[in-house]
């Protein structure tokens, strides 16, 4: 008897097998909308320095829709570039201290562009094990031949380019979602520079927090404006928006015009959008310290946490991860922290590359002091026993 | 003496060659930001209802904006699904008359999610050579094997499917972006049930031009709501918004919450863009005579032009396509239609699949008789003779 036996419906019948194999690892995953006024205090999002709701740029997301459109209205290339766009892409390549910027609807599709733009047949990428998923994506894309290399390991990186002919790329994040390490981005340049590698950083959680005033990772380690090396960034974390963007050498960015497929066939980003990252620079503009703080609070967060025995990972920004013993705690943790009025993010597999559960708390920059206290009390006071 | 003797610059000296082969060519693409208040006539941009600029969608971003925040500062699995995007969910399902709708951050995103997620090892999918690259992205991520099926032909789909064991989908663009032509649904339809196989659609130029009130291509087809069909629509088009969502079966919807990476690894839509786009199917259902008045001025313009001899396709949607003697004729073309105050599309290699140039106008459903008179006859005077 064919599969398809089964009338129209029965083309889809292995999904219901998938939706079983999840259930039993215990791995559903479910919507969960949240009201406008939410009554949790927030250590999920990606919203590092508070701005998402901040008066000064949800006004000019409004005004920007109001002057601009609702919609950009097409590709970049034909009608979704506005002059709005090209501010907002000045703005980011100086702030960032690049020579140029290009502005995509979303970070995921900035990472795209890039790892598949500089790359081509013959290309060796080297790809840091725990890259987020897009720029895994984007290698997928690529023509290139891709190494996966150790985490956070230079060595690795040099071992994998040698005896290479050809085109290079060292593929990373500046900033490792999940444990809210950093990359050794120094050590990583100096590897690449012997090999005549270019450099490629997904500076997504880095932007708004590291490097002076929020300038980010590269900009902090030396290497923002550099002939061979490109960042990305998102504008939907600390800039409080979304979107995404492209930021490196004029000619590169050029390049990106021509060729990057989710450049070229993708609508523009929105006005509202681009209004609120570019006002949401401003800010960090006008107050610096927002930066420092939110990495201060980071500090603060995994000291309580740390101090009270729990497994938590010294934060480089923004982000403090804390070890889960099995899914399945820490899923009971996250739903304890919610009950007691705490959102936090728990990370399960397949999101997390090392296979191990845990707690994601965001050390946003505008919590208070009582906040932050109240926070690590919540999460050691509902942490599961050791031995669980 | 090797690749990287020249300092770190020199790891992108192919760029400088791959610019210069562009130029020579004259394939050269550079950006062009508008001011606010266009001075030209739009027939370029996909705003197929001229809803971008619409008070009501506006004013609905902006208060979007405003009550839930710039961005929606999450993934929409941790904090970035509000009630706003369940309420547009529930509304475009219902609108287009499907049983479930998922909202990304663009059509990109929602093509890469619903290819790669209704597909994997062992899958076959036929897709259609003149796909949106999204789609054809979308197979590249897949683990799936795909044929390349001609253009518009149900028969060929049927034979890739001949023989084969195991899951099939057939994908296809519902309306082509480039000569505005329509996929033909129904025959494809019949097809993929015979073959057991499920059915994908990108409505993306379809919703809000074709079927009842603009409700789409599938529809029309009588294909929404199947239980093995999915379709894919954008809201930065008809809807004049940013976005993209998935449309079909709950199981299918479900599915894509667990696993399509574009989904679960990307920020979510931003509130502005979320509450646009509901309030311009609000407009729809309170307007429904918009749809046919998008078709009613793409047969007039089509007219207009093929009856002045150009070589005009007969539009099956909001698009008319006009073929150019060559890439170089069509550039002047368009520079010469916006000389004199119409701003058109402007397609050439490699963005169109079959190497022949033209001119692309959208016939927006808000153009008067005046202007579609004016457009035609801007571009019928300023035609390259033929035998350019």
């Amino acid at each position: 008897m064919s599969e398809h036996s089964g009338g129209p419906s029965s083309c889809f019948s292995w999904i219901d097998e998938a939706r079983a194999t999840r259930a039993r690892a215990g791995l559903v995953r479910a919507l969960r909308p949240r009201p406008a006024a939410a009554p949790l205090l927030d250590l999920a999002s990606n919203d590092y320095l508070g701005l998402a709701r901040h008066p000064l740029i949800t006004e000019a997301a409004a005004r920007a829709a109001r002057r601009w459109g609702a919609g950009s209205t097409g590709s970049r290339l034909v009608t979704g570039s506005t002059r709005l766009h090209a501010e907002l892409e000045a703005e980011l390549a100086d702030f960032c201290g690049f020579e140029a910027a290009l502005v995509l609807s979303s970070g995921y599709a900035a990472n795209l562009a890039a790892v598949t733009a500089l790359t081509g047949e013959g290309t060796l990428i080297a790809s840091d094990a725990y890259n987020h998923a897009s720029l895994i994506d984007g290698c997928r894309l690529s023509r290139a031949g891709t190494v996966v290399v150790p985490h956070a390991e230079p060595e690795a990186v040099h071992k994998a380019f040698d005896g290479h002919r050809g085109r290079a790329v060292a593929v990373t994040d500046s900033v490792f979602s999940v444990d809210g390490d950093a990359a050794p981005l120094t050590a990583l340049s100096a590897v690449c520079r012997e090999a005549g590698a270019a450099l490629l950083v997904d500076d997504a959680h880095g932007l708004g927090v590291l490097g002076e005033g929020g300038r980010g990772a590269p900009h902090a380690a030396g290497l923002a404006g550099a002939a061979d090396t490109v960042a990305t960034v998102t504008l939907s974390k600390s800039l409080g928006s979304q979107g995404g963007a492209v930021l490196g050498p004029a000619r590169v960015i050029e390049h990106l015009v021509n060729t990057a497929r989710t450049f070229i066939f993708d609508t523009g980003l929105a006005p509202a959008a681009t209004g609120a990252a570019l006002a949401a620079l401003g800010l960090l503009r006008r107050e610096p310290e927002r930066a420092a703080r939110a990495r201060a609070v980071a500090a603060r967060l995994h000291g309580l946490l740390a101090g009270a025995g729990l497994e938590a990972v010294a934060p480089d920004a923004s982000v403090v991860s804390v070890r889960a013993p099995s899914p399945a705690a820490a899923v009971r943790w996250a739903a304890d922290c919610r009950a007691a009025g705490l959102h936090v993010g728990c990370f399960r597999p397949p999101s997390v590359p090392d296979g191990i559960s845990r707690l994601r708390l965001t050390a946003r920059g505008d919590l208070s002091d009582a906040q932050i206290e109240t926070a690590a009390g919540t999460v050691t006071r509902t942490a599961p026993a050791a031995a669980e």
